[in-house]
């Protein structure tokens, strides 16, 4: 590839990258559930608040780091040459596993506020979050019916798929501050008492803000691998492939 | 310009969106005014909860609405063309404005905070939050430095700036995450009592989880408009242009 001596200096193959932040995906689960298990008793189906616990562990692998994985398929290099078939079902596939987790998270905190008589929907942690998983949805449906299945004309792909960029970037976004929202809004109920105080800054709180961080830090480096212009597989359908030769493009 | 035809069905001029999103962000800020205003006891610089209201009014109307308005001046047509340096003034000055802003909304809540013997910098939401402004003074500093100072040589602002750009986007994300933590947090803390507790949802939350939704919205219509190619500043500086005549892409 031939590129400008100065923006070279940026260069960064792309699969190092991508393992680094498999590393930090995985630091991202563990700190979840190291949270959920260490400090708030751990897990449990029986309506409590350990079942609660599973809200947060499944957002976060779902909707943060499961999501992140699907978004990036299309950077792998091998994805950029043969058949894109396999990849798109690999892409529909994670996305798929991500929506299951966040459904599967969201069954949790419904469960545990009607065994607790709370409402639910009340908070803007909640809104923001039902509307990310909605919009999720929708993502995922109109790119089946789009991309996977045979009978959406090619100018219909042509006209969604920029959408589907975008809404893909933007639901990535909200999960972001639905997941902070939540562990402030979480350690905000939790740390009430005594030396635990959230405002004491106990061992509890340090630990969960740095996973907020994290998260924060998980979420941020997709979205600026998505927006890469080096990254992006040369795409044959585009129609900015068909103004200009890739080749020109310095690919 | 001649586009695909298929993607000028997306085709919008920049000018009217603009408009849209300074209305939008007018309304954003009388939002956060009037719940301050009317449901918390309206400003003054005593000290109590009627200081620490300034604190989201100044953090909308900086990090968000004017921080907006500064990312967006290189996508206005007119600035396309002709001496870049009074879009280069603007675009500083309207940044320096939302930082401006954005140090006042900080020193409301210290102060607040300073006042009852509330501990600072312990939550996830300032934790986030005064990293976005930090961020922010990192972000307008070296910009200063590289692209309105004179002494910056060439290469060193070409190298720079693919990061100034990643850092304005992701300074909005963090931003946005900031404003959607702390309007959860304060409803939390605000609404305990009663028929107006939280959970039940009475007018007042209503009123301010949508203010959350509506600078979501805002957030994320800037960052689509910087992120859409056709509305990109075509760069004579830029690598891009100097390996393929703009003429070449479209514009």
């Amino acid at each position: 590839r031939s590129h400008h001596p100065v923006t070279v200096m940026w260069d960064l193959p792309f699969l190092p990258f991508s393992a680094l932040l498999g590393i930090l995906g995985i630091v991202c689960v563990a700190f979840v559930s190291a949270w959920c298990q260490y400090w708030r008793g751990g897990f449990a189906l029986d309506g409590s608040t350990r079942t609660f616990n599973w809200h947060p562990v499944l957002m976060v692998t779902g909707m943060v780091v499961l999501y992140g994985a699907a978004a990036l398929v299309y950077r792998l290099p091998p994805a950029w040459t043969g058949p894109k078939l396999p990849w798109k079902l690999l892409h529909g596939a994670l996305a798929l596993a991500a929506f299951t987790l966040a459904v599967l998270g969201l069954a949790a905190v419904f469960r545990f506020h009607n065994e607790h008589g709370t409402p639910n929907m009340y908070s803007l942690h909640s809104w923001l979050g039902l509307a990310t998983v909605l919009l999720f949805s929708c993502q995922w449906l109109a790119g089946l019916s789009a991309f996977l299945l045979p009978w959406a004309p090619g100018w219909l792909r042509a006209l969604y798929k920029p959408l589907h960029v975008f809404f893909g970037a933007t639901i990535l976004m909200l999960s972001m501050a639905s997941c902070l929202s939540g562990i402030n809004e979480k350690l905000f109920f939790s740390l009430k008492n005594g030396t635990a105080e959230y405002k004491l800054l106990p061992p509890e709180a340090v630990f969960a803000n740095t996973l907020g961080l994290l998260i924060l830090l998980f979420g941020v480096l997709v979205l600026g691998a998505l927006a890469r212009p080096s990254w992006k597989r040369p795409d044959a359908d585009s129609p900015d492939t068909r103004q200009v030769p890739a080749l020109l493009w310095g690919h």
